[in-house]
């Protein structure tokens, strides 16, 4: 039975399940103000890509009560604030303020209706990922993944986790290695509680343990999630996607990016031209709430990092699965291969 | 001012930091009888390969006081099965063996003085190890280092970490990037500690973050020790060596091993003969001492792995730099040119 990590309650606030505080504890937070949202967003109780861009458009609703559009396009520039490297978020809230200027009726039914809409895209497209990555996850696959691609970062059954759902239901017998992907763990505490969740036999390695893994030869392929592809190729995803890749390439075990449409983002030509969010110090600094770091040292915490277009296989997509392009031609012709997307303008 | 991570007490037991308990506290703790040495290896509280193997020599000396030299092969027995990966410890009890079967004079008298002259070589090979990585980090230079090869995981300055004591000695201005070494953590918690005390800047990084370092282009070389290097030139290290080395590949970033001699150990042909030892699971299910991965999710958790020879541009020993050996004739050419070192027979 898979987790669901967002809702709407009875008088339309937004309800989370508090990301920051699995395994050890379930707890459905109540989100009533933007200011909530964003904080929740920041503080990764929601997260995950399209989860993000799901819980924004959601937050977009608060303030439309009044009727007033203005209140809604503040609220969305407040939102889009909340954290630089995901596209979806921005893709989102883009879709709401248009709802928001155009359209009639009320103000409040039409945004709820649009970030619904949202929602069950996503989740229509999650199924059509894993669809589209099923061929991928044969009988007796040994799945590599890093950070949460699954249904806790998504508003259906994931990115990255999708083809391993689908192969499951499929009655194929498909077992998962998750990175504990430092330092939020997300791998140990989200993917591995999740995929247990569902029945799935996972097995947690720490980051550095990937390639040696590799090497004993039972990995059939990754398969990660991305926060952001850009026009080229290039996928920014959690940080040490590029070190799995690197290692994925050098014992020739495939590597693909499961992402739906809304991840994609031609207005970005390559991987340098995105933001990657630098978070606080004190996620490096501490273990599970213990100081590890000495306060006289610095660190350095990129939340993420940029696997260039050579190394990935293919891009697992809600069109279908797009196999890695030629170097000689990547920009154009990713673009054109891709599922047709709205563009922010 | 450098760190003593093991020593005498007066009435010649052994007092070490107990480097579990780093950075929040420094303890030091005596050490009376074999299993208590045994406990303090297998538990990490002495650990790195050169200092397991003076702290076995060390505890061997411990039962001696009676004569019975018996008692002291007993104890080399015990000790040799507290940690199978690094073969100093192996090597180091084999010149204890011998020190009780041969020699004249008081038998507790004569294994501390060859305890002694273990701690008293290792210290020199840190200091050539330390001149022979010296033109390898130049003024200005950024080292990303693996785990702890310092001063806390030998009788020195260290192994990795020499020539970084040596090239700031020398009034060269030299940072550090550790990387923080999941799950035990050693890079934060040692690594940073200690260059932090000689007043060396470090910044300490996750696991996995190695790799997006690396491509920002300023890390001048890595350097890490090793457990065991096997007659190819295979390296034994801390797990997660070897994804950085292939990081390192990928980046064009020399990778050096820096080890003393009795690191090498001809009798192995090459990495996949060297015995991985496979820790507890609760390392990796737990973070700061908080359960972070679900009891119902499997975990592996290998304390080493293996980076096969060619990715090494050079190792750093006490008899100098050796550089890479060509892929062609690996075996013979890097045991000629090793320095000399007592076999076990």
């Amino acid at each position: 039975m898979l987790p669901s990590p967002i809702g709407w309650t009875p008088d339309d606030a937004i309800t989370i399940l508090d990301q920051t505080l699995l395994p050890s504890e379930e707890r459905h937070v109540v989100l009533q103000s933007v200011p909530a949202v964003v904080e929740a967003i920041q503080a990764l109780r929601v997260r995950g890509a399209p989860l993000i861009g799901i819980a924004a458009a959601m937050g977009a609703t608060l303030p439309a009560r009044g009727g007033n559009v203005g209140q809604v396009l503040a609220a969305c520039d407040a939102l889009q604030q909340a954290r630089p490297t995901a596209v979806n978020l921005a893709w989102a809230l883009e879709r709401m303020r248009r709802a928001g200027l155009s359209g009639s009726g009320d103000l409040h039914q039409r945004l709820i209706a649009e970030a619904n809409a949202i929602w069950a895209e996503d989740r229509a497209m999650c199924d059509r990922i894993g669809d589209a990555g099923l061929r991928l996850v044969p009988d007796g696959a040994v799945i590599m993944t890093h950070c949460n691609a699954g249904a806790l970062a998504t508003g259906g059954i994931g990115t990255a986790l999708a083809p391993v759902y689908r192969a499951v239901a499929a009655g194929r017998r498909v077992s998962v290695i998750a990175d504990e992907t430092r330092p939020l763990l997300q791998g140990s505490r989200l993917t591995a509680w999740e995929l247990s969740r569902a029945g799935v036999p996972v097995t947690v390695i720490a980051d550095g343990m990937a390639a040696s893994r590799m090497r004993h030869g039972d990995v059939t392929a990754v398969l990660v999630g991305a926060d952001r592809i850009a026009r080229n190729g290039d996928v920014a995803n959690k940080i040490g996607t590029y070190s799995l890749a690197l290692a994925a390439r050098a014992h020739g075990v495939p590597f693909y990016v499961a992402a739906p449409r809304s991840t994609y983002d031609p207005a970005t030509a390559d991987g340098s031209a995105i933001p990657i969010e630098i978070r606080r110090e004190g996620e490096l600094r501490e273990a599970g709430g213990r100081l590890v770091t000495p306060g006289t040292v610095q660190v350095w915490n990129p939340a993420f990092d940029v696997t260039p277009a050579e190394l990935v296989t293919g891009y697992i997509t809600d069109a279908g699965l797009i196999s890695s392009l030629p170097a000689a031609t990547p920009a154009r012709s990713l673009h054109e291969r891709w599922p047709d997307r709205p563009t922010a303008s």
